[in-house]
């Protein structure tokens, strides 16, 4: 604010709500830096980026007690007026560099400032992310050089920038500094700095100049599954997502799942570093598809963030994973880390940095830290379930004031591994099933197939595609509604005596099967089917169970369901096999790749950072092979939907079987006991 | 301090005077380090570095009030029992982690501790540095993973660190991530960080680790001469000097001097690359032969410093120097640099450090900061002159309240060439003369050879060496001579009416030259080798006379020669012919490889660094070629001593020939004018 006495405005900015009073003809942009609303800046006021647009809302805004409206803003100037010429100025926006405050105001902070617009591509995550980048562009014009002040071309480059930009204390990248001086002559005087700054509190740190305006900074967040890497490309000015893009992780020829790829670096004096080139150079391959995709130059991408599992986290930074194959499965960091680059071999630009959030415990990674991020239990007040299905179920529970995690050895079941008809979900595989609690026969639907298996068409569809499976969500249906319909018992045993009602359940040993397809290749689930599926739901129930122990909670408000598998999975069926407590249906839903989205949200704004590494610190760790009660929930668990716990939620949209609640619990057939960490556990 | 009530003892730290009071049963370190006082300590209190020795002064100290004894500290614990009876501790040291404060006491902290005392070779430079190295060693107990707190390996690393050292905030290198596992389980759960801290209020970084009690780091301090790479290796923990050694610059082979050097990378486009190589590579094989005389191994060096002239501190660090060879002389960078050795090519340990001094100004690089840390004019209050002599001649002069510096273009002709029979300083080469006044006979000493020429003996050992030019110092003194007796004029033509005389004064042409030696070699100082002198002490002491006329003083207090030239020439004689203004002769001296002194300072020191790096940004740098009076006081210089600066201090001591006071300035003759900036420039 100026010391002018006179009157001063109100002036509020939306989305934040920030508020404050200024004199008449204080910048707008002034105004917004001096309440702490982030509006981007790359010019420093020059009214040549644009990046810094602002829209005037029109109208009385009597809960704020203010009337705004375009006259209480001044008028276009001569720079606003050229900027609008040459670069193009939509109707209602104006340059908060050059528009002054003349009265009371309702300022909106478009998120989407959309500058030499590209094509702006669909991106399944199209949630706005209100921006704090740790790279900022700041545009100076330094003083050339003279021999009377005899400072150095980088001396009087940070000079500029402590001047114009208030950053004191300004270090230097090491690569820069034999560039400098011929990009300031390049520039004639003017630069574009980059300047990194993760946290308020440490010093900034030049890490790329630019001759001239350079109005664009990207950055890329990517989730390194054991399975499949994904990627986001976005700007790091406008927050828009430019392209998005998938690739598998090369690792899998080390091993399919992550215990054996932790076997393979024992076994293998290379191992490690076979499998840390291997990811880094299939990054590196994505990364040039997402910036072929989003039609900018690697080189312009100056921020990164990557998420992962454990496993996947320490091989990527080039660390020994063997630690992590047994107890105390002890990480060699947890912490979040910052580093540049170019010191994990991505070829980005040579100063950009990385950023990897902090893992949660040595099996709950910093993939599920994203998740977390993206799905906010620590934000709210509803007690919330956040499950990550894999191999090892990643587990969060919690709200505002507490929280707590676990992972659950699950085993592949749920990805149709250990199924005897199982298979990946791809075209062919049969992922809706439906039984008819009369005839007992099914109904099902492929992926690949528009039609249900009764539907006409079906028949030429699946003649031509071929039905060879059935993947996850159709595993858990198919067992679902083999209990609905009374084929199986609250205990998963499968009723023998109805053999006598269909030819569809048929003797297999001392064990019956239900025959889902008849027509080659036959499709059957068979009781070890069933026995799979329980291990594996029961494993993940009773780890939700020792996390709401710990919380003293019996009900959740909100579960969400994160990764591939649960966007698949429906929400009724995977109650009524219990792998997840009761709760209203329509509280249940899919996240899709909340890791993705938590680790944009990362990339795009650095407090985000800051709230997951505090978030994480606060969250308490359960580690179930130490619990003594986690094997009592397991056995629970393994009825259908749980010989304890109710479902009344659940009970009244489906109509589940009566239980047989006296049947003794030694009737648990086959009863194995949970999975042991360090046996077999696999992707996610 | 305890809040024991106990009564309060007065302790006293030599050599730092810094005092205080302390209850009964502080441990002496503790008591230092509230103080202040800087005792190292790797082991954190437990008693088995060695590092924190401390000697009690036994005695009435009146002047501070204190009576101090051995009967006022605590008696050898067990632990420092067991230290000495492993390790050997001297009868008058004590363990300052061990001993607690029972009295009044006089401790005097060594600068030398010598633990594990290997050779101690001898070093030029014998002066104590007291210690505050940026790299300090820190043992720590580290907590076993524990499946209940899942916290990394490195993280609770991180936290035993902020327990025991207070080190928040702590950071590390990117190269250690992968490295630190399994150096935890190696030193069973016990290592030694390596922290550096360049500065207190930049975050603390983890830049290198050991398993068990690391007792030793090291570090460099390396002068790049155009000419001569020099190299200290020093312990960072007791400040002893390893070993000193030097090795010539291999960029001499693109060019002799500098200028020849800057036209080399501008001639070819990949010489900038070559010069940064070979300097590197000549640097990391003197790393070798340091280590190789301490018996160290190279990756126990942590730290570095390196000096040099601007071209030279570029060309070490990757930048093109181009910019240095024409006006305005930019500097791409003149603050001090700190950097990971590794960006630059450093065989040292992976986490090493390297700091480079802040340059003065375009020609008053890096190493005149170190000569100016080492003789330190902002810290007296005399006012002195430093004066580093080579062909370009860097000058600082001040005192504590204010300092300016410059260069002056001097040539190379103190160094020999443009000198008819000059030559460097090598066995044969004449390097000191007297001239009788009666006879006009010369008598000299030979670098090599014993004796004086007119001693016995001289005649066979010059037969056998060989004499075979005279040195920087013997033109100097030959031309200084030849003025006191008269050969020469104070305007420096040599007076051919004396060829009647001597056969000495031989006719060349329309000048005559001065017949130093006879015999084959014949060596003769010609008109044009006492222009060269003239020219080249004219343009130095011009540079003086500006820096002077800044500061407006008429007289210096003290005058310090540094550099290999300063080391042979003769006070005296360089004042006859007037290089320097008119001073005690017994408070002008030499300071022999100051630069490589300061550049020791500024390893062992950190608050060196700061001190520089303030001083030189309080430096006035005066360029010469834009003083409009640069002219005029190198007119007045081109006499001998000057043709208008009185000379009585020197009067005093040498009879100096009368003065033709009223001879007119055209009759100087060849009178050319000063060097100008781009011409000829050359190594030092």
């Amino acid at each position: 604010m100026t010391h002018a006495p006179a009157a001063d405005h109100l002036v509020l900015f939306m989305p934040s709500g920030k508020r404050g009073r200024f004199p008449k003809g204080t910048a707008v942009l002034d105004a917004a830096r001096e309440l702490g609303v982030y509006v981007e800046s790359v010019c420093g006021g020059r009214a040549t980026c644009g990046r810094c647009q602002i829209v005037v809302q029109e109208g009385k805004f009597a809960k704020h007690g203010i009337e705004s409206g375009p006259s209480h803003i001044s008028p276009k100037g001569p720079k606003e007026e050229r900027y609008e010429r040459v670069r193009g100025l939509a109707a209602d926006r104006r340059l908060s560099c050059s528009a002054t405050i003349e009265g009371d105001l309702v300022i909106d902070v478009p998120q989407d400032t959309i500058i030499n617009a590209q094509v702006v591509r669909k991106d399944a995550d199209t949630r706005v992310i209100e921006r704090d980048p740790a790279v900022r562009m700041c545009y100076v014009d330094v003083e050339e050089p003279d021999m009377e002040k005899p400072l150095g071309d980088l001396d009087r480059l940070i000079v500029a920038l402590e001047r114009d930009w208030s950053l004191t204390g300004l270090t230097v990248d090491p690569w820069l500094l034999p560039r400098v001086q011929s990009i300031l002559r390049k520039g004639e005087w003017k630069v574009t700095a980059a300047v990194y700054r993760d946290r308020d509190d440490a010093e900034p740190r030049l890490i790329a100049l630019y001759p001239g305006l350079k109005n664009e900074a990207y950055g890329i967040a990517c989730d390194i599954g054991s399975t499949t890497i994904a990627m986001h490309l976005s700007s790091l000015l406008s927050g828009r997502t430019l392209a998005s893009s998938g690739t598998s992780n090369p690792q899998i020829r080390f091993g399919e799942d992550l215990m054996s790829r932790v076997s393979y670096v024992m076994m293998n004096p290379d191992g490690r570093e076979a499998m840390t080139r291997a990811v880094r150079e299939a990054i590196n391959g994505l990364i040039g598809k997402v910036c072929e995709q989003g039609e900018i130059d690697r080189h312009d991408i100056l921020d990164s963030v990557f998420v992962g599992n454990p496993i996947m986290h320490h091989l990527f930074l080039g660390i020994d994973p063997t630690e992590l194959g047994g107890a105390p499965f002890a990480l060699a960091l947890s912490g979040a880390v910052c580093l540049p680059s170019s010191d994990i071999g991505l070829d980005l630009n040579p100063g950009a940095r990385t950023y990897m959030l902090p893992c949660i415990a040595g099996h709950v990674g910093a993939d599920a830290a994203a998740v977390a991020l993206s799905e906010g239990p620590h934000r709210q007040d509803e007690m919330m379930l956040i499950v990550d299905v894999g191999t090892n179920a990643e587990i969060v529970l919690g709200n505002r004031s507490r929280c707590v995690a676990a992972s659950s050895p699950t085993g592949p079941a749920f990805e149709g591994a250990e199924i005897s008809c199982g298979q990946r979900a791809a075209p062919g595989a049969i992922e809706r099933v439906r039984i008819d609690p009369e005839t007992l026969d099914p109904r099902y639907r492929v992926i690949g197939i528009e039609q249900w298996s009764d539907e006409p068409g079906f028949a030429e569809a699946s003649e031509k595609l071929g039905v060879s499976g059935v993947c996850g969500s159709g595993i858990i249906e198919v067992v679902a509604e083999m209990y609905l319909a009374g084929i199986i018992s609250e205990d998963g045993v499968i009723d023998g005596s109805l053999a006598q009602r269909t030819p569809r359940i048929i003797a297999e040993g001392r064990t019956f099967s239900y025959v889902l397809k008849e027509a080659a290749p036959r499709l059957t689930i068979t009781q070890n089917d069933i026995r799979a599926i329980q291990l594996a739901k029961a494993a993940l129930y009773a780890g939700i169970k020792l996390l709401m122990d710990k919380l003293g909670i019996a009900e959740v408000d909100r579960i969400a369901f994160a990764g591939a598998f649960g966007s698949f999975i429906d929400p009724k069926y995977a109650m009524v096999l219990g792998l997840i407590p009761d709760c209203d249906l329509d509280k249940v839903k899919a996240v899709g790749n909340a890791a993705g989205a938590g680790a944009r949200m990362a990339l795009l704004n650095r407090n985000h950072r800051r709230e997951i590494e505090d978030t994480v610190r606060r969250i308490e760790k359960i580690e179930t092979a130490l619990e003594p009660k986690f094997q009592e929930h397991f056995v629970s668990a393994m009825a259908l939907p749980n010989k304890l716990d109710a479902f009344p939620k659940l009970a009244s949209v489906v109509k589940l079987p009566e239980r047989s609640a006296d049947r003794p619990e030694r009737d648990v057939e086959g009863g194995e006991g949970p999975r042991r960490r360090g046996g077999r556990r696999g992707r996610r």
